[in-house]
């Protein structure tokens, strides 16, 4: 037998994590994943967290490591998954993220107009299909769901699937937010195929409560962090008002990619290959380097919230449950207009409110099912011998306001 | 300034644990504390999970270690502590389990007869501080909760103390079962102090609940793992097997310690100082090794019973919700009976059935009070936002049955 | 295909362990194997270090994990392995330090009289292929080095053997002392089969060193600690004496078996199957058991020999280069009958010095080979680019001395 | 007493990093400090790690955190230091890197010409001194070697100081290079200080020979990994390409601050305050973003090496004792010569030789002195009982080429 050739990459938290040469490693090799390694899973969380500057490239490849375990588990279990079946679900869990672009959430309103990073992911995967002559058919209706065994795209995005499991742990590593570990080993271990759908067994039952538990932590006390919060609301809002400046015309110092999409409207309906091919020159390199040079730029508002930002000087943002009144946001627009001598628009650049939410177990869209000991399927709310789990099901809504710190 | 003289120990867990000198470290070298040492922190947990074989002396050192932890963070809050109180707090964490003895809840009802090991613990102190001329005064108070500071007590023995807080993570840790990790740093930077009373800040939520549910999950897949229940259930049985042989007069291999609480019917009534004296010479060795010798003895119950704990061959076991009907009992029992002549009452020493119940968080018994935003203090279900910590206040009970396998 | 069935362990350490069904399942199950849970690992060296209370069973059980790891390392590079060849060295491996006793180095010159641990281990293994069928025969020729494919030998006893890989990682992670801390998933990765020889890629030089640099690190402040050093002279020194008693006809309270050592002198020449079932009663329980008892015994140098390990009372231990004149030990020889009335002969068992040594590598015994970039084979102390590996080829001795702390 | 206000940092290694409020938090607030935010401490390493993505942010609150530790263990010691000595040290190592560049090897031969890190650190330092009136003026004493307690400098620059003792654990950490992990806690549990120079106790020898090969191993297999090698040669060049087109009046897409250090040649002898404040604004985001657009610049050098980085399409690199010939070098030229039509020139920006050369322990320049068991202070290599320190001090020099793939 001829030796499986591979090509080995350290991972602080798997440690070696083994690319199979062939596809997968020239995917690996293409500048638009290599672009990856200029985006930060976390935005700028890192603000926070300054352990957070993990890639989404890092995530992508420690995806493809429990992809790896996962599928060789099932096999051990009996489940049947020949071999272009495993590419296939490795390509697809390795590309399913490769359409975000920088600070995702925030570019999502801004850059582009409503095109979601799941369809930027597909529109890649299909000119890399073009390109690797095919051989992402299968990769790419299994992300789709589109194929019939539906576990293995549950695998790559289900309530317990691989992309999941893999950035609790890194982000929760990386943030040393060490509640938010979980044991993917555990977890991998558990998982199990009935009638081609992905159940859990029996004894799964308390780690994947313990799963749930550890993604609300991270969602309460670390991606919905005040801080966080508050610089994604900046960014987002950074980038609308150069939007809003180039559309006046007025001049920008930024990267060339960054400028077209500054320029021009982008939706689902005029997504052309060749803006795909700028949107894949779109790096956080080209937000932070243009925030940079607009903090010295003439507009107030673009300048300022630049500043903000590249200097960590940020305004206050309080949450609570209770929704604030639009009393005390007029209150503090109208210092501002009075302090700054700027507009009631401009002003609402700094001033605003909003709501976060976050749901940690939504089992009306394809939940967790548990297989029970006489092999029947539930869902993991009703097997569960608490309430505890059904708790998690209640989505949780919470107000925030933001403004500038008074001058002090 | 003289420098603080110390002792170092080296701890798989927190690093090195500082012992200060004086009496916590005379207290440390008595034979008493030395006897910790041979006892088991998990009893036969170690027929599960093959790492569990930490003792109480680490986790009483480890207790020591995170209590230093928690006054030292009490303290930079601005909580006053004398260096009394600090060293009163820590002696009574040091010496809470002092009172446990081998294989601890099989032997409450055997080798002793209902005289808990709290109770025991005080005997000890109070021995010791006749022999340390009373520097253990303030350390009893405290750990009887007579002091009238509560939250020095609370951290000794409550629903969030430093007890719970050392054995969760270095069970956790000991078994491998990582999903049982608690963050005992974060925990300890939550903890506030309110009219003398132990409360937790308001950003401390997640993290009691993340808390909550290690607990309840290392109780329902370590605790209660159905092998250490039953390894436990057998043991008693085994004490009280011997208990029944030494009455009748037969001749018993046995240490002298453990041949004088099989003859002799210890209650609180006729608890005294040489009684204690005898019981501080019994540990895990005499109970093993009285085994390893009633291997061979003729009593059919004793030998067979002491053969399947030392050569881990352990009966069949059964867990459920619904309670076993006596029938399917009764009808192991006859099989028995038949299979090896023995009698009724004899078969059921390996026939039996139980419950099993555990509740993550009883509020009722002093529970966990979050300061909220506003300095009031909330029990923890009504600050959360969640139905989550509420449905871990009601308490899961389950049954099980236990019988021998069938000969293969 | 047929699921393989297997038994998944928890282990701090790797994670999960997987016991492959079949011969090595069964073989674990064997009361020779379930022995080794009564074994300490590191003897008494949690005396010094409280969480090292691992046991043998634990060693040969991760043992058994990393050799898994290693043969399918090694077949991914292209090494042929037959199934009865991974079996064997599987089943090598897990029993290769079955037939150590309690305390080992101290019985070796005291329950036994110079039987060495591997021939014990080799009279286990064949009685257990007696009752196995002959389902040890290739795992025994592996073992004893007679199998013509010497890399699997070298796997199981060699200079960087699954033995001391798995020993040094675990023994570094229970006392704590992460310095003795080893990659074992690199280890593993950096090994190659070269004329069915064990060999190292060229980049596994630093590994390598790595790798001897802890183990020197372990010896020095670990296995040769000065605490744990006295312990052992004191347990050889109690077992000594117990012997001594018994050919006198001094009656002691024992276990059956270590009764049966203590009356008979067993050498390699009478070392009768009978002789082994006895053996395989005899652990840790019954060394610590009987030593509790002699606490109270009449004799002088049992009871106080018993009474410094049980209580943790040690001794004065000094080390240093030079050694000890004879002056100062016939001091306090002398100044100990004075003390207590006792012979000199007596006092010398309290009193004594001795030597320690250690060498890091040594490669005259089978040194550990690197495979150039030009697949020549050299050894590493050759290889190399430093002197820092020859450094460790040079053994190191030192003298201490140990006499009873004055009283105070 | 009034508790001590201070600010909380969660840190994957360390746990929490508490940040004394004050000068200190207000230096970390300064826009020169959050600068550091922004450039990688390991330069493009993660390229080969993709974990390596922290920052000299991190690093410095890390030493910040770790000095804090050493402090408070040498005053437990009984050494004295004063609350603004400890404030000066504290300040010290926070700003010890503060002069750094982006790609800071590279940028030290091209961005500027000659001025190193420490000097531009004093510059800031200085400046900073100024805005905070003087709360500097000890920490810089400290800094530059010149206040009369050696031992302060020593910590913040030594052959064993915290600078170190942070960056080989941290840099093991994040890219997943165990082997090079070091038990900082041990380190600072070691230190002492005799006559005002720090010293290592006894027992440290091993913990110090330990560091020391760790260091080398991280230097072999990590910093100078080859790929980071060629990846900082190519940056290097790039920069070097950039400026002489820029002296040439060839227009180049970058920031302005990156524009200005392109154009003008700037020596130790023209720093001014200016220049500072315009290197303030300078990090890796400039860097890569100029790459990102010379990718589609008309000059074949500066385009291709700057695809070469971004895409991570690097060259061919080999590494070896003996140097390469030159008859090689130009070969490998006149096929690049050929196959592009470039000048000779050109293509000596694509092929290169160099040397690499890495020594664990300098005692030259103040090694590292143990203090023995009768208070002598003596250079740890002669203290140690071994020849392996010894050869730690040799140097090893290996040299490497560089050429481009040939196409495939």
């Amino acid at each position: 037998m001829q030796p499986h050739k591979t090509t080995i990459i350290n991972d602080p938290i798997y440690g070696f994590i083994t690319i199979p040469n062939g596809v997968i490693f020239n995917l690996i090799q293409h500048p638009y994943f290599q672009r990856l390694r200029r985006i930060s899973q976390m935005g700028l969380s890192y603000l926070v967290y300054p352990g957070a500057h993990h890639t989404r490239f890092h995530h992508a490849v420690g995806c493809l490591h429990i992809m790896q375990k996962a599928l060789e588990t099932l096999r051990n279990k009996g489940v049947a998954i020949s071999n272009e079946e495993e590419e296939a679900t490795l390509i697809a869990i390795l590309l399913h993220d490769i359409g975000h672009g920088p600070f995702s959430h925030a570019m999502e309103h801004s850059i582009v107009d409503g095109v979601h990073h799941e369809l930027i992911s597909l529109y890649f995967m299909e000119a890399l299909n073009a390109e690797f002559n095919g051989s992402l058919t299968l990769a790419i209706k299994i992300f789709k769901g589109s194929y019939e065994r539906a576990f293995l795209n549950q695998l790559v995005s289900g309530q317990l699937d691989m992309d999941r499991t893999d950035y609790l742990k890194r982000d929760s590593f990386y943030t040393g937010m060490a509640e938010g570990n979980i044991n993917t080993e555990r977890i991998i271990a558990m998982l199990c195929v009935k009638d081609d759908n992905l159940v859990v067994s029996p004894k799964g039952i308390y780690t994947v409560e313990k799963f749930l538990v550890a993604r609300r932590l991270m969602y309460w006390t670390v991606y919905l962090h005040k801080t966080s919060l508050v610089a994604e609301q900046l960014i987002t809002r950074v980038l609308k008002r150069a939007k809003e400046l180039s559309h006046k015309g007025i001049s920008l110092p930024a990267s060339s990619a960054l400028l077209y999409f500054l320029k021009n409207k982008i939706t689902k309906g005029n997504f052309t290959p060749e803006i795909l091919e700028t949107f894949s020159k779109l790096d956080d390199y080209d937000i932070i380097s243009a925030m940079k040079e607009w903090c010295e730029h003439d507009d107030f508002v673009l300048r300022e919230l630049s500043k903000c930002i590249i200097n960590r000087d940020l305004p206050k943002v309080k949450i609570r449950k209770k929704a604030f009144a639009k009393a005390k946001l007029d209150k503090q627009k109208a210092a501002l207009v009075e302090r700054f001598g700027i507009s009631e628009y401009e002003a609402s650049y700094f001033v605003f409110t909003g709501t976060i939410s976050n749901q940690a177990y939504n089992y009306t869209h394809g939940g967790i099912n548990i297989l029970t000991d006489n092999y029947k399927v539930v869902d993991i709310v009703k097997a569960s011998d608490q309430l505890s789990l059904k708790s998690l099901t209640k989505a949780v809504v919470k107000n925030y306001i933001c403004y500038p710190k008074p001058k002090g």
